[in-house]
């Protein structure tokens, strides 16, 4: 119910009468007066006018099934929304709904995560109160080989998140950390579960530091967060919500073609490597070059003296030469 | 403690006195007496004599932890038992356990089934008393190009298990489906758990139609079990402990050579399709052929009037034109 009422308080810039609330849900006045009260227990600013009606004038910067589900205008991601205050790992969970049943665009949400995942095993920090940790589940029917790409896809669409909330340009680090003004602020962890030759499903984490004011000393050099890079306080569910809009016109594009033919135009527009020096950090022969975008499959290309070689995002990592990108 | 007198009284073909065992487990003879009673009550015939001890006569087809782990010889494989009398599906609660820390090398079995998980989504019979339904989960430091290999691995495990029990011999309908006389008893479903570029962990499920007496309608056609084909009912925990012996050599010489070269002669002395009639049902331009053994990757080698083909079990499927092999 608090949802719904706070999705009508969203639909207008002036009043909602409280017998429209009534005859709209099929409650009493009680009740209306009751949910009304309780948004205003979690933080919302609600006036209420005589005669005119309810009027929301701010919202907190919280995360909960009811902010996420009433700033919903997606049409498929998050048609089921699982929040949590805390969580062991949002991947985690999302794996266990996925084996439970939940459903392609479910959408895992926590405030805190006890024991986030980065990549190879690594932890992401992830206090309370500052962070965004998610995850998309997806059940697609593409193939396998094409699967990696969509980690391009979910950088894509947190960067133009993040753009439409602060006004700020981020910029990828190929593949898929967005970092602002050089510090990394977000990572995105893929992760497949799959048969010998069939997807069960696949999730898309996503980390992003908002609010965070420090770090701890190992990655303090190079992680930031919204806030210290943009000194903007945004709110985690409106960013949630503009992610999630930009995905869905991005995953459109990316199923069409089964690649990035129609989106590596827009993302090489972000990408923080471009033209510049990069180290390929391959096993068995590191070379240097400069990164010229990426391929319709989302490898690098990177320019050396002998010619454009072709990287590809599982075999190889890359630095830049002078920092972090 | 029931698990360490059975493998005990096993040990040897004799008598094993109760004092034997109270010094060797550090109880008491009232300890030991009890462990004694509790295993008759589970169906072991156990021999009583004055002053000579304790001699077992016969186990029952049970399938425990305690007679998992008693029989067990393996060096790694099964150093975490997780036995259930039923569960959803070994493969979720695999993924489940790996997520939560369980290690490379535990083996999750359960008498029965409730959503037994077959290929691609659908469902694997799982009745109680007369299957194997079972997870070995691996935590491998290979890369994820050679993991669809292990499935072969595994197939040839059980082949060779089966071979042990029955002195019959089974054939592998490649990839990895086991037949006795044209028609399938085991099913192996491996899944990986995987980032872009890392591999989680991979779960090799396997469901064996034991002392199955009758099928459902829809595969009474094409499926068999030990006791049909053979006409003998071997010990399903014995069966279990054969298998992953035959594994671990087998995991062994992969883990080596990270392909099948070592395995592919061995393979295909069990290859049903060997030197038959096949159609490879490719979706762009299915065709026919003669099959000719699998290559060191574990492709099948079939050879059309146009020359060979190496066919890939991710891609496609491939089907006897004369019965299901």
């Amino acid at each position: 119910m608090k949802a719904e009422i706070l999705a009508a308080l969203r639909e207008t810039d002036g009043y909602v009468s409280g017998q429209e609330l009534c005859e709209r849900f099929g409650v009493s006045r009680t009740a209306v007066w009751k949910a009304i009260n309780q948004l205003k227990k979690d933080g919302y600013e609600i006036e209420a006018v005589n005669n005119r009606g309810y009027h929301i004038v701010s919202s907190p910067d919280v995360l909960s099934a009811n902010e996420i589900t009433s700033l919903r205008k997606t049409k498929w991601v998050g048609s089921q929304v699982y929040y949590y205050d805390v969580i062991d790992s949002t991947n985690t969970q999302a794996n266990h709904l996925a084996e439970e049943g939940a459903v392609h665009g479910a959408l895992v949400v926590a405030d805190r995560q006890e024991a986030g995942k980065g990549r190879r095993g690594r932890a992401w920090e992830s206090p309370a109160n500052i962070g965004i940790f998610m995850t998309l589940l997806l059940k697609p029917e593409i193939e396998i080989a094409n699967a990696s790409m969509l980690t391009l896809v979910a950088a894509l669409a947190v960067t133009k998140g993040i753009e439409r909330l602060t006004g700020e340009k981020p910029a990828i680090k190929w593949p898929n950390d967005i970092v602002l003004n050089g510090k990394k602020i977000c990572g995105i962890l893929t992760e497949l579960s799959m048969q010998i030759d069939y997807i069960n499903h696949i999730i898309i984490g996503i980390g992003i530091n908002v609010h965070n004011k420090n770090f701890p000393d190992e990655i303090a050099a190079m992680a930031s967060s919204i806030l210290l890079e943009t000194g903007k306080k945004i709110k985690r569910a409106e960013l949630i919500e503009a992610i999630w809009e930009e995905f869905e016109t991005y995953y459109d594009l990316f199923i069409q073609t089964q690649d990035l033919s129609l989106l590596s135009e827009e993302y090489n527009r972000y990408l923080a490597n471009m033209d510049k020096p990069v180290r390929v950090l391959d096993p068995k022969q590191p070379f240097e070059g400069s990164a010229r975008g990426i391929t319709d499959r989302g490898e690098l290309l990177v320019e050396t003296e002998h010619g454009v070689e072709k990287v590809s995002s599982g075999e190889v990592s890359v630095r830049g030469i002078y920092g972090y990108v």
